[in-house]
């Protein structure tokens, strides 16, 4: 998988994508990933990539020009051709034009308008080729740039944050660590927490006793099917008490939805 | 206002603490950011920090002890004092006993089970005095830490990352633009889609005509009426095509809600 970030501040990614597993997954290959900084595609003299809005008000937008053409760049290096680069290139979206099907990037703009974040997008982007991110940063973006050159617009969640970079760095981490061969087996179920639909229950390792707090006997049993027994309770309790709105898309049997309703008229009835 | 991260790989953070808006803030001094690798508590000759979860299962667990030590350092560091660290500290937290009230700071653990993070809770965190984020990597925690030691547990959304660090990231962007005297007049509302409780508008800077694509003309009309009636609507409508949940909360007239049930009305007919 190629992955190119459109930002103004490339030398923010360096941390991120060199270290740990995305620094991994570069260095075996498996995915290259590129911070390219689209002011150099500025046809002005000063570099400017951004100016007032129409209409007025304060802020400033960012231009389409710069952004259009460092697309259009990436696109014409990944096609090793300059048929959708240049003054040539036509109104509509170089991805509904000019480029094969097979290796249609997704073009993605970080904005708090777009669409929110999910495993299921990062699933479906994981089975991408190709995917451009657009990092605004405090600006705004102009429209045609949402129009006519982006297929996705993607929030990480409703917050403000100062740019798109590090809501781009969420998205390529975790559709990243998808990818085959990625992931070793030190990362393993431990993190996954939403790939059962329910929160995970409590982990405990060595020390048995730390400062007077134990560890639950049951883990200490050895009997396997106890623990098993537990945990799932533990999961099923926890996501009820924190996430409950989790558990109308689980998959759990008529015993264990049984068993929430009763712990759940029992906190009502104890408040 | 104090920020500590606790992590495994401090190298993440260089390029996202010292650009932009954070590494403005901390030169002014409003923010001073650490990155501290919490392997160097480690009392073991090979600087564990993980191992096996008891009960068996695949992954592996961050171990309490270093990380308590980690975060007990910090605050004896801040405290000016050694009364919280070492052998002596007792099993309750360090928040609840040694650290008087008006330095108690918030212990903030990154995980895919903690309370979604909202701008309300920027706020709420924009007001603390000194943050410390604690950061798994595809590890567990061990529940102690969860129970004993931290006063908050946030997550970014319902996606799974590889570790705690961009979420941590997150947090701290949207947390430290807050703080007086951190955002200029370059950024500005246009950011700030969830301030209104309702997203913005769409932005158009120059070219007025960038190949075909124009600029609405009531944008270049110079009416400031007829602008400000157009990006209202434009506002309410992406709002009720993109994120009608976010309508229930917003602050809108009647007449605007009349008007946007009669768009309702319309896009269902049209279907």
């Amino acid at each position: 998988m190629k992955i190119d970030v459109l930002t103004l501040f490339p030398e923010m990614f360096a941390g991120v994508f060199g270290s740990s597993i995305l620094g991994k997954a570069a260095d075996k290959g498996i995915v290259e990933l590129n911070a390219v900084n689209f002011r150099t595609y500025s046809t002005s003299k000063h570099g400017t990539v951004d100016d007032t809005p129409y209409g007025g008000g304060g802020g400033m937008v960012l231009k389409p020009d710069p952004i259009f053409a460092a697309v259009e760049d990436l696109l014409a290096q990944k096609q090793l051709s300059s048929d959708v680069s240049g003054e040539q290139a036509s109104v509509s979206s170089p991805v509904d034009s000019s480029v094969s099907s097979d290796a249609k990037p997704r073009i993605i703009l970080m904005c708090p308008q777009g669409e929110t974040f999910t495993q299921q997008k990062a699933e479906e982007l994981s089975r991408e080729q190709h995917l451009i991110f657009i990092c605004g940063h405090y600006e705004g973006y102009d429209e045609r740039i949402r129009e006519h050159l982006v297929t996705d617009e993607l929030s990480i969640g409703d917050y403000v944050l100062t740019g798109g970079e590090i809501p781009a760095m969420t998205v390529v981490d975790s559709v990243v660590r998808l990818l085959p061969g990625v992931l070793g087996n030190e990362s393993s179920a431990v993190t996954d927490s939403f790939s059962t639909g329910l929160l995970e229950y409590p982990h405990y390792t060595r020390p048995a006793e730390f400062r007077g707090m134990k560890v639950p006997d049951v883990l200490l049993s050895g009997h396997h099917a106890n623990v098993e027994k537990w945990r799932r309770e533990q999961s099923l309790l926890r996501t009820l008490q924190r996430r409950p709105d989790l558990l109308e898309q689980a998959e759990l049997t008529a015993a264990e939805r049984r068993w929430l309703a009763l712990q759940n008229n029992q906190s009502e009835t104890a408040e």
